[in-house]
């Protein structure tokens, strides 16, 4: 017997039109967006998959992408679970800032270590900026814990424990799981599950509103590699991603 | 110290509009259904009151409500738990019927009876009918349990276990609870809080879209009568509610 497990990325937040860091602020879709997670929706509903439970973060545009999603799917019915382990690397201190003006200022090597190091963080976000989650209540029995900075390697470390204990049972009791979440904690999950190096991962991107389908073992392990349910428009995605950085 | 319970009727859906008996069946909302519930959530947003946990039935038209109320009172990260048992009153072989229909075929007598008797359900709905839950995979868990008819008594009588042991618990933590549900499970929980009598029931009313707010005594326990957070508007939508009937 093997498990399914559904991996789907948020659609375009506001903040990735306007091409700042996002992390844990926590901004809204765009029409775009929408349009991606009801899509998305479409795909699942169309590939007969129906899932029987959903986790999610605690950030609304990956929140809106799963009830639009589901909506489109007819499952808004399926239980809900949703935790900050799931949620955006922190940026830290470049939260709310511009990608271009960050590269300008402190150039292309340093540009490219905050955003695909596997374990250097950013500096710390200040508590007094105003894009910091310090004050904000949904993190408040995280006391200390909270983080002030992200590297992916923090992110996959504060991930796992929810993977292992919240996710895999699920899975364990033959539910069909929906994961939507972001570019960094699904990176992060796609890593562990494929068992991609520390290099290799920087290069390693989840395109937006496109299911990723994964059959797992009993032990949890990929029975073969995630399948995007429209490969087309995947591959098409990440090659645009990819060439970011180019210009 | 008291405890906030904040009750929402969901907003229009397109069997509302189209005048026919809905139940368990599981119809989306209109656009002027979705209106309603975002105006539900700024009118939470403009009383300063935050939900901390949502409890919402499993139909489309109570989880669309909510949905939409938080995005709008920035409350989307809240945990949410979902029950049957929060669900509209089955309403039997009526399901799927035009109420005017109904009302020429039965007599006005009848069809009194149907709506509002507290303790005569309508005939039961046949497993084969296209309008029937007998397959849904939502309620497969319920087996024999799941209802084909249901009169009010029946709906208070499947709703109050689930108001002792998952949302007194969540009140008596501490939390504000939002409750979005729909005319009867919620005539049932105002019937019990209030201590309405079997009779009295009949003639109460509650609004589409206007959040309900009781405090409680230590007891879950109403310290005083439940306030709509817009009374004027709640106050017309009971009258022309109550005038439906006269023609």
């Amino acid at each position: 017997m093997t498990h399914t497990l559904i991996l789907l990325r948020h659609g375009q937040s506001e903040w990735n039109e306007k091409n700042l860091f996002t992390g844990w602020y926590d901004v809204t879709l765009t029409e775009q967006g929408r349009a991606e997670a009801t899509r998305g929706g479409a795909l699942l509903r169309e590939a007969g998959l129906n899932p029987d439970v959903l986790h999610t973060s605690v950030l609304k545009r990956a929140i809106i992408t799963a009830n639009l999603a589901l909506e489109e799917a007819d499952r808004l019915w399926i239980p809900v679970k949703r935790s900050w382990r799931l949620n955006e690397r922190h940026y830290g201190a470049l939260q709310g800032k511009d990608k271009t003006q960050v590269r300008d200022e402190f150039g292309e090597e340093q540009f490219m270590v905050w955003r695909r190091s596997y374990d250097t963080p950013p500096p710390a976000l200040s508590d007094d900026s105003e894009f910091s989650q310090a004050h904000d209540p949904r993190y408040a029995d995280l006391g200390d814990a909270a983080p002030r900075t992200e590297c992916l390697k923090d992110v996959l470390d504060r991930m796992l424990p929810y993977w292992e204990e919240s996710i895999i049972p699920d899975l364990a009791a033959g539910k069909t799981v929906l994961v939507t979440a972001h570019g960094n904690s699904l990176r992060a999950l796609v890593k562990h599950l494929d068992g991609i190096s520390d290099e290799d991962i920087a290069s390693l991107n989840i395109p937006t509103g496109i299911p990723l389908v994964y059959e797992l073992d009993d032990e949890f392990r990929p029975t073969g590699p995630g399948k995007y349910l429209d490969p087309d428009a995947a591959a098409e995605a990440i090659t645009a991603v990819a060439n970011q950085g180019k210009h």
